[in-house]
């Protein structure tokens, strides 16, 4: 587990923030749930429990510290169902544990950042969470990206129609999601190994390794396996999801139809979505897809429900690893020195003026300290600008302002110093 | 624990961001710690051990939650020394947790919002956190409050003056902090107990209950006990405090030098404070002080700090008890709505258009529900506008706007809306 220094943090906040104002453009709205929720929630939606921390509390029930925002949105919407108006569109920005190994991008308390509807079964949600990936990823301007597009039902179609039992089924798709890592021999391989025919095998992995435009690709899926129970609702769902993608102006190259996803197939019964980067190979940046039976679980009445987790932890290592560096690494823009003690109620008297005028404004708080020690602290914290005033300034009614960017100092009458400040930081924006 | 539901969390997030923003504006800069910390570090400090959930790790360690964010920030700041500059002005919101039993704006998670200043022994950083506090609850217009201010050293010279044993202090700073609940006549009681002569229980009864200005308090407690020793450290620090506070520009009516207030006498080594509401009694609305020997705890260099904390969920009790009205339920400020199916894909796209204008916007995601059934959602969520367009006003290039808090329809040419909205929208605001 990690401390975030200030200079992370005002990355992280800066992306956070991103997200949820892309979020709320899409009228997702914020919810909170505790952080603590019964064991008895948890359970029976990760494979393994082992990856829940969970104690007796002091009344003696079992808690646990959640693992993810998706089951506690399904209590949550089970438990709130008669005070939230449906389709319920949230967001949920907050820390999640696992008891996991940590390993690169994976850490024990991890962030997620996750949109979720629930309430509506129409393909016009899941454009909706996919758009919002879209949009979250451009505009933190994270390179080249795209959001993969597959069907649960149509996995499920592809192994019935490779003649796998529906318990064996699990093993297809394990086999199918490595196309990209093992290849089409790889592949056809494994499938032999689950029972599948030679002659179906080959005609699976020619199926799911197929490229073209999502159209294309709907078309060659109906030629070859459209008559199989499940495949048309499932072509039916991915062909009024793409249409609506088109006409929400989500850009073609942003998405593809991707047969060889298969994803933790827990708990969807829908689209499911992953996006992945094509420059950095580190895993999925954000994936999810629709979960109808979920809500189910906690309530009488079951709530078709769709959504995006984004994977703040990976989203940040990107970043790092593009080397792209902060502008900013003090949320301070300037620092008011301080003369000495006797001196100083002139600086508080400045910085709040400053402040007044908006502008994030620290005084230098050891007034013993000499000019050098106060220019070393801005430089160290990389505050862009400093306001001078020793008893000569304030005797002839100026400040000097230090821009210790370029080391060069101006002089300017009191009056004006909050106006040239506010110009010299947004110059610098 | 409890779940936030939207309108709570759109109140909480402008809370909290106002907060952030007012910290920031003093150049207090964001960081993040884990959730759990090794149980070890969080004992010794809280006075019941009972109160931190805890327990063993996957490894064997045992860990437990935080029950405040000024424990992990000395364990900070012993870890990161040489990463940081001094003073290092930080602040975190977050959640914390206590195994308490629930109360009125007390409960097991709740969140804190603290802003700390370490490696500065200057008063000038207990007058940037005293500023902190003042500016915080005049921004969220919390009404009248007043923040009561004094110093730990000098609740022990007032010991010492009245002849009270080092170990039995104690009794005596709890007596005092009572004299608004159990008055002169309660104080001088409970101080006789503690062994008290007479004379001297009156005498710092009376001292402790003067009122005036800070200068005016300074001065007659100066003539009473400026000779006991440890007075006039304490005297001298306060007249700091009070210069910085007035220079700053923070209003005479918002702070009080009050020698009654004793505050939780753990760690504090200096000024104390805590914010009080004028008409809604519920305890203190934000506190703390200076707490020097806390980083020493964790590293080999002593290292002076003082901070506050604002009691975020005490804040909240007193909103709700003014019954003021959040003036947005819903963070959507349009909802287009949705014809049917085949129509769906013009309400995309004029909804891309809209949140390309920056407004927050929906499309209902249930295409085969009438306009009564889509007006009733907007409504139900507080929703103030619709964008409604059929096949007539596709044809026309038109879109009907809806003001749902009017009830009054206008139609415009389908270029314009945007800039319709916008304009609808900030009117409202």
């Amino acid at each position: 587990m990690r401390d975030f220094l200030p200079a992370q943090m005002i990355l992280r906040r800066r992306v956070m923030e991103t997200f949820r104002e892309v979020f709320e453009r899409h009228g997702f709205e914020p919810i909170e749930t505790p952080v603590l929720e019964y064991f008895e929630t948890l359970t029976g939606n990760l494979d393994d429990e082992k990856l829940i921390y969970h104690f007796q509390d002091h009344g003696g029930r079992e808690v646990g510290l959640r693992f993810d925002l998706t089951v506690p949105l399904a209590r949550f919407v089970a438990l709130h169902q008669n005070e939230l108006t449906f389709p319920f569109k949230r967001y949920h920005i907050a820390p999640v544990w696992r008891a996991d190994r940590p390993q690169r991008g994976r850490f024990r308390e991890f962030w997620q950042c996750d949109a979720d509807i629930v309430g509506s079964a129409s393909m016009l949600a899941d454009a909706d969470v996919v758009s919002v990936v879209v949009e979250c990823l451009e505009a933190i301007e994270i390179g080249e990206f795209q959001v993969r597009i597959n069907h649960r039902k149509l996995l499920e179609a592809i192994a019935r129609y490779a003649g796998v039992d529906e318990d064996r089924a699990g093993g297809v798709y394990r086999s199918i999601d490595k196309l990209d890592k093992i290849g089409a021999e790889g592949v056809i391989a494994e499938l032999r190994e689950s029972g599948v025919f030679d002659k179906s095998a080959g005609a699976i992995v020619e199926l799911v390794g197929a490229t073209g435009s999502p159209s294309e690709l709907l078309s060659q899926v109906a030629a070859t396996i459209g008559d199989t129970p499940g495949a048309a609702d499932a072509l039916k769902d991915l062909s009024e999801l793409f249409d609506a993608l088109a006409a929400s102006g989500v850009p073609e190259e942003r998405y593809r139809f991707d047969l060889s996803l298969a994803r933790g197939m827990g708990y969807y019964t829908g689209p499911v979505y992953e996006a992945v980067h094509k420059e950095v190979s580190i895993g999925s940046l954000a994936g999810a897809g629709r979960y109808d039976g979920l809500v189910g679980r906690f309530s009488k009445q079951e709530l078709p429900a769709t959504g995006i987790s984004l994977g703040i932890e990976r989203i940040f290592e990107v970043i790092q690893e593009q080397g792209r560096q902060v502008d900013a690494t003090s949320v301070t823009q300037v620092l008011v020195t301080v003369f000495d003690q006797e001196h100083s109620g002139e600086s508080l008297r400045l910085a709040t003026e400053l402040r007044r005028a908006g502008i994030r404004t620290e005084v230098y708080l050891e007034p013993r300290r000499n000019m050098g020690r106060q220019f070393a602290y801005a430089d160290a914290k990389g505050i862009p600008l400093a306001a001078v005033l020793g008893p000569d300034e304030i005797e002839r009614g100026v400040v000097a302002i230090k821009d210790l960017r370029t080391q060069e100092q101006t002089e300017h009458p009191r009056e004006e110093v909050a106006e040239v400040v506010l110009r010299m930081t947004s110059a610098a924006e």
